[in-house]
């Protein structure tokens, strides 16, 4: 029981998570609508409205009174492990918010502006020079950023806390040289069986109206409706809670292909994450999800190992043929459905790339970023460093920056750390698949009638409820009994593609 | 020119009013978003985002160091008029704002949000008893907010003033009284001619698209754009500004009548006024229409002076027949047409009125909530003494009370002192309109090319670039060179009508 000194203390700290809380889904919803309804003109005066909303919530977080509630809740140490939890969650953001000075925050925010307008200015002349200067003056930003954590190991580090705390550039390099040793001969040996006789694909076309009938449908299947989720188009799709009760994804479509159906539960499972926190979290800011490396596991989970798996197209493989006709499949045949579906083929630009050569493209980006910031690489011999590693990883010339080193917006964000979270996704997704397959027997029989709510159920039990009340390791120590471990993923692609493409 | 502390001062202030103004404008987000997009899941949630926004910006206004800084700036008397008159402004808000308790404000939200429970309850039941309590309690409030003004000469011009600043209950007394002696006989004699010889209404029916279409189309001649606007759908249609740079307005569709055309061009008229203001007052809370009075005065010159007359149809009953064809029309003849969409029937529900009648029902309402707060009328006898006006006033028997004393959500709010503002805007809209005639000589050959960029311009200069600088009073002054004043209101009726109908 806590003691009635804890009890007020407690119920002060909600109600200023509360306030808190309120600000970010203030800023959450203007971001959402930033991107699906906002119309072009009004986005000087929204730029205002989410600087506003972020410095208010930035101060809340920061303020000293917040700290003395925190310090004196974890000292007294009475509270159930629940609202401890909560205490130390809250406690690990205010003590990072408060670490970084207002004056960086405000220069990273305004370079941060400016940085985008040369990207865009470099990407529409297709050339890296307009945004060299910008990158560098980030990075130098970012060497601010990580001097305000000294007693991180590495610099990088401190980047990489921001979207998944407590992994260090050290172990993500473990882990990825375990990633890349294993992905670099599986996706030759495809190769070359693709080589041998490649695999056809889809011929389409995919009319976007049935496109947007099987993308529905599907989203129901995993857990959408009405009453508490949106289903919008954005040109960049992503998923966007509103607490636990409001719940917004989005989704493009393109005649060409099925990308919006994957792209669709891809988002619905980042989605699911928030739909299914503890309702007793609402308006603690810590009932959302714990990392976005932890998030992308849910969005991957259900748009690779779910959506890309044979049960779930033998339930679904009779509705698409229904909905595009079998000329537009190539065929009634559900194995060479799968295969066109699954097909590994290396390609330059990563939000195209498949299951498996994707996270080379993340591995690339890594190791390019850690080298700038531990400077063994300078901005200006980036795009070079791009092309070569291109070549090495991914066996491919890089014809023009904007199919390389120019292809993604997070630099011109300053995001540097951010993308190591895409392929800790896939890692983690498969760690939990491992347990999921042991837990639910019966899941493929499950997938395989259209239903999904025995693995959804486990996904809310074992991760979502939780929210951010334990740190990724902790999490996946709960859950896996063990850490950050690529062997998973690498052996269920190997499983797959030995399958599909007939390796020995 | 200023002193340099005034300069100081200035700044400060439009940096305390840039942060009020963005988190206004967060909430006009959440609200707009609330009512168009939202999921149903998401509305409790929404409420808590709503009323912490609604606090700070509260905080912010009735800061005491914002009071000192705006007495400051106003002693000195060493600004521009434009500059003195914003800081004036503010400084009547921040009055208003800080003479009602933070523990009356809160009162006042928590009954509102029970009280419309008991509306939808007694609504649902067609019963006025379950509401009863409810309203005795919101007029139990209504007179706390009063008592914050004790310097009004009457309790009802507090009430009044939320909406309609420095207009008294006496004057709007004096300016009801003249439009009900005016338009009680008016409308009687219509009526004796549409007995005689009824005018046929639109047969329609009217499909949806093509009103999207023909709604879309008139708004851009209002000055609709895409880079600036949203036109959405809403039960209860709205427009809603983010700032002059992002203007959303809302529709509803029926396919049996043609409402949803002038609905449109009565939102674009709201909003116009928000597009229009002049940029230099963006992100100082004065950048907005003045008051409810005079906004409603822009939607209904709009949708009744420009969207009911000849010169307008001329340009546009051509198009109008290419797309719902003559047979819904009730024919080809631009005459027989205007008298359809002018008709003046005495109805029952507000929302539904016609341009002559719409009046009386604010009338109506306006001497039942006076009534009611003098303590003449007891929220009991309430439900009777609606019935009795309506048939004093309509001349109608009420058969139940959703058709009559429910029919409005306002009260459910407990906004007493909103309704008036509905029939200032006809008036006011009749006293520019005087003078635009006057101004624009070109006017009606201007409407009948489908022109509307003359009359535009004239509003932006005279009303909509002023934003909240002068007062409704003053502003109507600097345009009409006199008050309030119903006449112009009555004879643009009587000409009408006298033409449409006939009379003598």
């Amino acid at each position: 029981m806590p003691s009635p000194k804890s009890t007020v203390a407690f119920a002060e700290l909600r109600e200023r998570l509360g306030e808190l809380d309120d600000l970010t889904q203030a800023a959450s919803l203007a971001g959402w609508d930033e991107q699906t309804m906002m119309p072009a003109g009004g986005a000087a005066a929204r730029g205002e409205v989410l600087a506003t909303l972020g410095r208010l919530a930035h101060a809340r977080l920061t303020d000293p009174a917040l700290g003395a509630l925190l310090e004196q809740l974890g000292a007294v140490g009475d509270l159930d492990e629940t609202d401890s939890r909560l205490v130390a969650a809250v406690a690990r953001d205010a003590d990072r918010a408060r670490r970084v000075p207002d004056r960086l925050v405000a220069d990273i925010a305004r370079h941060t502006a400016a940085a985008q307008v040369a990207w865009h200015a470099a990407r529409a002349a297709d050339d890296f020079a307009p945004f060299r200067p910008a990158l560098e003056r980030h990075l130098e930003l970012r060497h601010e950023l990580a001097a305000c954590f000294p007693e991180a190991s590495h610099p990088y580090d401190a980047l990489l806390h921001a979207f998944e705390p407590d992994l260090t550039t050290a172990h993500v390099r473990t882990v990825f040289a375990q990633l890349r040793d294993g992905l670099v001969p599986l996706i030759r040996e495809i190769a070359a069986a693709d080589a041998a006789a490649p695999v056809p694909e889809l011929p389409g076309p995919f009319p976007l109206d049935a496109q947007r009938v099987l993308a529905r449908e599907v989203a129901l299947a995993q857990g959408f409706d009405d009453e508490h989720w949106r289903l919008d188009v954005a040109v960049h799709p992503f998923a966007q809670s509103l607490g636990s009760t409001d719940v917004r994804v989005t989704s493009r479509y393109d005649e060409g292909s099925l990308t919006s159906l994957f792209g669709v539960m891809h988002e619905v499972g980042h989605g699911l994450y928030e739909r299914q926190a503890d309702p007793a979290l609402a308006r603690t800011t810590v009932g959302t999800g714990v990392s976005l490396g932890i998030h992308e596991s849910q969005s991957r989970l259900w748009e690779n190992l779910v959506g890309r798996s044979e049960p779930f197209w033998a339930h679904w493989h009779p509705r698409a043929l229904e909905l595009f006709g079998e000329d537009a499949l190539g065929g009634r045949d559900l194995a060479a459905f799968l295969r066109a579906v699954n097909v590994v083929r290396p390609s330059l630009v990563r939000v195209e790339a498949d299951e498996a050569t994707y996270s080379l493209h993340v591995i690339l980006r890594f190791e390019l970023e850690v080298a700038l910031m531990e400077g063994t690489l300078a901005v200006a011999d980036l795009p070079a460093a791009w092309d070569a590693k291109t070549k090495e990883l991914l066996g491919l010339d890089v014809p023009s920056p904007s199919l390389g080193v120019l292809q993604d917006i997070h630099w011109a964000y300053g995001e540097l750390g951010y993308f190591p979270t895409y392929a800790i996704g896939n890692i983690v997704a498969a760690q939990l698949w491992q347990v999921i397959r042991r837990d639910l027997p019966d899941l493929n029989a499950d997938l395989a009638r259209g239903d999904t709510a025995a693995l959804r159920e486990w996904l809310r039990e074992h991760v979502h409820r939780h929210g951010r009340l334990y740190t990724p390791a902790e999490l996946l120590q709960r859950i896996t009994g063990g850490p950050l471990d690529a062997q998973p993923f690498l052996d269920q692609l190997r499983a797959k593609y030995s399958a599909l493409y007939g390796l020995r």
